[in-house]
């Protein structure tokens, strides 16, 4: 065996350097994006934002002074609403992970009994290892790190994404290049910072960790997954408190909105037009942001246990243990470079542009990452080397890892481009749903949930050869770092995933504030190109989370010393049947909280409308704040129940049933909730974009259903209604539940194999 | 070891004595129903088939004569319409199932290159055991006796069914009880008739087997399971045929009739009418009636294989060996003393008795079976002996095997009244989402999307504790018991079954016949009552066919020779979550195919509308023959591809990929399979009562909903439509792909262990 080309003292500066990097680029970015003045300083050039050309309001005689103080009042209400509401969450949140910190540490720590002395390691008998008092002591700090580190990935999100939003719709009345910038630029912000955040922190964790470890790697990652289980509770709370935030207000201002009252999206007129609006910052940026960072971390973590138990972390080679770390690092810069070609080397001069030069970042940024990989898969590993394999250690070599990460990153683009197939209006399995609303809402929720059902086929056979693959070459590491290779490009990833709500908020702000109609039309065109890369990044998230989980299950069923996870054993298979049932039971949950809430939001809405005169009139202003506070006090209640599913299933499982019957509920939830998460996303969106098609009329097809308000369009409406809770609420908190399970019980392992299965013992 | 109290002799009389029992019972029956005559004789007594009181007709003065001639026309279009559509269907599968039989015969007898010599037996490798060769002529002989005894199940059926609906319609003249009881009874018809035949058939088969296997009772067990697999196969496309059949014709009868002309439903002035009526009994019935005689038939073979390797096998004893038949045996006398309760004991008097009188037929033959069950196994079972558990012969005691068919028996009850609870409009989850018809279409599909997912978890349950006890005292042929005992009221269950579609036929023949609207109401309290029994019947068909599969999923292990099946290999990993994956794919097929030929419909219905000038009027008769072609050309041109799905699957996993990854594809259908299987069907059923508790307007709450007509009505339709192939086409066939893949699976084990997984072997 040869050891590395890079030597330990270059790993420990290209981490922390590629992660300032990006820290820098992203603030770059924010400072270019804040060039854009929403304060108006009197009719001078300034309020143009340094643009010559007449704006569309001047064009229009409208007087823009107005316009930008409109604009400025609704971003803050906006933003107001949005902080509020997250520091809520977060408090509620705060109190369950102090009592969850809490029960880390008194489950770790009782393991051995409280003892402070060393005890033999795990895997090694023959080295003596830290306590697990220290584990359990460590575990739960990386545990609260884990969830800081979260709450910020989302926080900072939100916060530009609600800077950045009237700043697009300013800039839309320039042109639809100049707002696509605007609003691609803020999505750089969050995916740059997030990525590079999430980094740093881990970097640091280990490092100071490493202090006290000293030479006991295999105590040091054990301790260092509570990371992920920090990163990963936060954002189960935030997806699905945010998710059903933003559609019990979407839902409830569509139903009375645009269906009884037939006033367009995001009227001011509708009250609850403004709980929508924060409900995309707090949904879409805050929770997509966490669960995104969950992601990361746990593919990190799981790589990094593995890779502890495994000849780096027996022979303590510091720079190929850091191989998911420097893969990461390599991902921001090959990041950095592929957004300057959204901003920089490619204009958008039309709205047809859009839609490329989004799909080209996907493309570039995996071109470039896969030689990205190469280089540091071939100076980070050694040529050869031993991986860990449930109790024998298999011989790896460096180009093998380097195929596990690349198939990784491709499967993601498959996924990925898969999606857009099945839910961008431009291709025949969107238009075929438009379709069918010509006999009515019936028919569509029929061809629309087919829809859903059949795009699982291609991403699950991408991800069964990738498991397949990486598996074959590198065990669960090479699942672990398949799942890195598919986060790796996470930064543009979360850029493009962040531009959509930015938009869509831009385009309601545009219109709650009286703007011009055709400002609306670029702001739309920016929201129908979001609606696929949101659906793009859902299905990246699922992937991922797919991929995560199996190696978190590896590295659970590793370290909780069972051998093998027989399904033809009565313990596995009720497992995996009782697992493969909880997605149901989870998306019950959540989606009946959404409808509970919507009809609340309804009640209001409609109470509004009938009560306070002249208010369909536009003479008098709706009370933007009862709906505001409906959809708090909703979300803050509903997430409880499927919160606690999820978290307290392994615990429960484990301490009455045991591992045997945790890796079936593992395995179980895993196969059946991808399904789940992939067609209710699916589903989702393609009804979006079937009702976006109609309301475009782009096409001759596309023409004879609409225009708004026809009978297929109406159908259509009752179709994306539906489609809200599925793809916005529970599909993407479904990839949050297998990962979080499967985190969870690595995390609890050593008090599982010591102390779980009391129902079996008795 | 004791050996059992029952002799062999006495075996060999009481199972077809039992069998004969119930073919003559189910004659009696008929008989009975055959009494109200269909040909009216002029104006004397007989046409009121002996009534004396005077007939609603009568009452009200309408001429009952010609109403007697125009229900008998329309019986005989609806059965001629069944039986020429059930003749191309097996025409076409007939095709289909010869190329099988072949294909069963070459692989089979290729296993040891079709040679002629006698070879060592696979679990016994100091006895000789037939030739491959032999196992792979009887597997097509019992494959084909399979095939055949499910078709003339399933037409059978059809044929009862079809005799008997205008019946039904002629005694509601009378009163709710006569005709409850002529629908009853009919349902009883079949059956019996079904559980009879099965019984009867299998055991002839087996003894007629037995004069060429002689002592070599594991090839003929294993030859035998070709009866299962014959009878799942045809199961299938019965199933999906018939679904794609009735859900084409009713949702497009549906959406014009009801939603665009606004004419009630079964309006004879509706073209698509006679075809729906005809799915009713093509697809509830005649589908139906082979799906649970394949349930049963496996569940018998599963047991019987699993047997012929434990002690009963080994030492020859006989009378143990056919412990599951005489199960059934005393299943068919348990049977038929329960339905004189609801025949003679009890007497129907209002519609609110309807329920409760079903209900207790579950009750009751649960209870009296639970005695039965005792009995036999305590005469028929010596008190301890061993069965085989992939490799070791573990001991069971008669008590431990009596647990087990009780631990079936009672989840298939509870499983049954959760399906009541989340599908009966009388309890709060279908007035919930009644409810959320008050806020429209969308609000309906979420709430009952959430309520078809949450009526998952207790059935879950259920089936795992079953599995767990069932598996933990008798390994797999506790299981194959198991499922054994849940089925073991199958005639009490599939008369209950029947009786729906022949009251839903019963009151279409009375709205298209101009009869009187307190016979449809009449009717229609039965047909309430039978949707009610229609989800309880699809709730133990799946919950059966969860335990048969896994069952067969066991045989086939032990018969492929592996020894464990580690979730944690990659071959088995791909083949669990691509096997969880096709349970979509399959729903995807059918979903669309629904959709698809319900358009087509809608614009043939449309067009008679449009252009046949009178029609609206009721001036002139719609083209009923081409709605009907329609539908036909349709279910045969779709039912193609999801049944090619389902029944390559396994031939093409097993031969390329080998036995590891088809045991993974087996257990991740299975139990993602069973979880769309339960909620789909039960979101459905929700639907359809939510719509008719609307209708009714039976209480306060629903009197604000209402009537018909009314924006939440349309709103339930909606669901109500969506529902429709949910219920009727994807879930019950689901169950059918999760046991037919099993025991095909099971049926070439000896192929794939011998010849299997080529890809990996290159």
């Amino acid at each position: 065996m040869v050891s590395a080309l890079l030597s330990d003292l270059a790993t420990e500066i290209i981490i922390p350097v590629c992660a300032v990097i990006g820290i820098i680029f992203s603030l770059i970015q924010w400072a270019l994006v804040s060039r854009v003045k929403l304060v108006p300083n009197g009719p001078s050039h300034n309020t143009k934002n340094g643009f010559n050309d007449s704006l569309i309001e001047e064009e229009e005689g409208v007087n823009e002074h107005n316009v930008v103080i409109k604009c400025a009042e609704i971003q803050n209400a906006i933003s107001e609403g949005a902080t509020s509401f997250l520091f809520t969450e977060y408090q509620y949140v705060g109190i369950f992970m102090v009592v969850f910190a809490v029960l880390i540490f008194l489950f770790l720590g009782s393991v051995e009994g409280f003892s402070t002395k060393s005890q033999q390691c795990t895997y090694d008998i023959h080295k003596m290892c830290k306590p697990a008092l220290a584990t359990a002591l460590f575990s739960t700090v990386s545990f609260i790190l884990g969830a800081i580190t979260s709450v910020l990935s989302g926080f900072l999100g939100m916060k530009i994404a609600t800077y950045a939003n009237a700043r697009t719709t300013l800039e839309a009345r320039k042109s639809v290049g100049k707002a696509f910038i605007t609003a691609f630029r803020s999505g750089a912000v969050m995916g740059f910072l997030l990525a590079a955040n999430g980094l740093l922190v881990l970097y640091i964790t280990i490092n100071l960790f490493k202090l006290y470890y000293g030479d006991d790697w295999e105590g040091l990652f054990e301790a260092i997954t509570g990371y992920g289980l920090g990163g990963s509770s936060m954002a189960l709370f935030g997806r699905v408190g945010g998710g059903i935030y933003t559609k019990a207000a979407d839902v409830g201002a569509d139903l009375v909105g645009k269906v009884e009252r037939n006033i367009p999206e995001d009227d001011p007129r509708n009250p609850a037009v403004i709980a929508d609006n924060v409900g995309d910052n707090v949904g879409d940026i805050a929770g997509m942001g966490s669960d995104l960072f969950g992601s990361y971390a746990e593919s990190s973590c799981a790589a990094l246990v593995v890779a502890s138990i495994s000849s780096f972390g027996i022979n303590h080679e510091f720079t190929a243990m850091c191989y998911p770390l420097l893969v990461s690092s390599i991902g921001i810069i090959v990041c950095l470079i592929t957004t300057l070609f959204a901003t920089d080397f490619y204009e958008i001069k039309a709205v047809k542009d859009i839609e490329p030069s989004l799909k080209n970042q996907l493309i570039i940024s995996t071109v470039l990452m896969t030689i990205g990989i190469a280089i540091v898969s071939f100076i980070a590993l050694p040529s050869s080397f031993t991986i860990f394999n449930f109790g024998i250690q298999k011989t790896v070599h460096n180009w093998q890892l380097f195929l596990c990460v690349c198939v990784g990153l491709w499967a993601g683009l498959i996924i990925g481009f898969v999606t857009e197939y099945y839910t961008s209006n431009a291709y025949s399995p969107v238009q075929d749903v438009a379709d069918s609303c010509r006999t009515g809402a019936a028919t569509n929720v029929i061809f629309g949930l087919a829809l859903g059902y059949k795009s699982v086929i291609i991403p699950i056979f991408a991800i069964a050869v990738s498991i397949f693959v990486s598996f074959s070459f590198a065990a669960m590491y090479g699942i672990a770092v398949a799942a890195l290779g598919m986060l790796s490009t996470i930064a543009t990833g979360l850029a493009i995933d962040a531009y959509g709500p930015i938009s869509d908020n831009a385009g309601g702000i545009a219109e709650m504030a009286g703007m011009s109609h055709r400002i609306r039309e670029r702001t739309d065109a920016l929201d129908a190109a979001g609606n696929t890369t949101a659906a793009i990044g859902k299905g990246f998230a699922i992937g991922s989370a797919a991929l995560v989980s199996l190696a978190l299950f590896g590295a659970f069923v590793s370290r909780a010393g069972i051998q093998v996870v027989d399904v033809l054993t009565p313990k596995v298979f009720i497992g995996l049947i009782v697992g493969a049932m909880l997605p149901y039971w989870f998306s019950a949950m959540t989606m009946k909280s959404v409808g509970s809430a919507a009809l609340k939001m309804v009640e209001e809405v409609r109470r509004q409308f009938n009560t306070i005169p002249g208010l369909m009139d536009g003479l008098s202003k709706p009370d933007y704040a009862t709906c505001v506070k409906i959809s708090t006090d909703a979300s803050i209640k509903e997430m409880i129940p499927p919160g606690a599913l999820v978290m307290l299933t392994p615990l429960i499982v484990g301490t009455l049933f045991g591992v045997e019957t945790l890796s079936g509920v593992l395995a179980g939830s895993l196969v059946s909730g991808v399904q789940v998460a992939i067609s209710a996303s699916n589903t989702g969106g393609a009804w979006d974009n079937a009702k976006k098609y109609i309301e475009a009329g782009a096409s001759e097809h596309a023409r004879t259903l609409g225009p708004k308000g026809s009978e297929p369009h109406k159908a259509a409406v009752i179709g994306d209604t539906i489609g809200d809770p599925l793809k916005d609420t529970s599909g993407p908190s479904l990839n949050i539940l297998i990962k979080l399970m499967a985190v969870e019980s690595l995390v609890f392992a050593p008090f599982f194999a010591a102390h779980g299965g009391l129902l079996f013992k008795l």
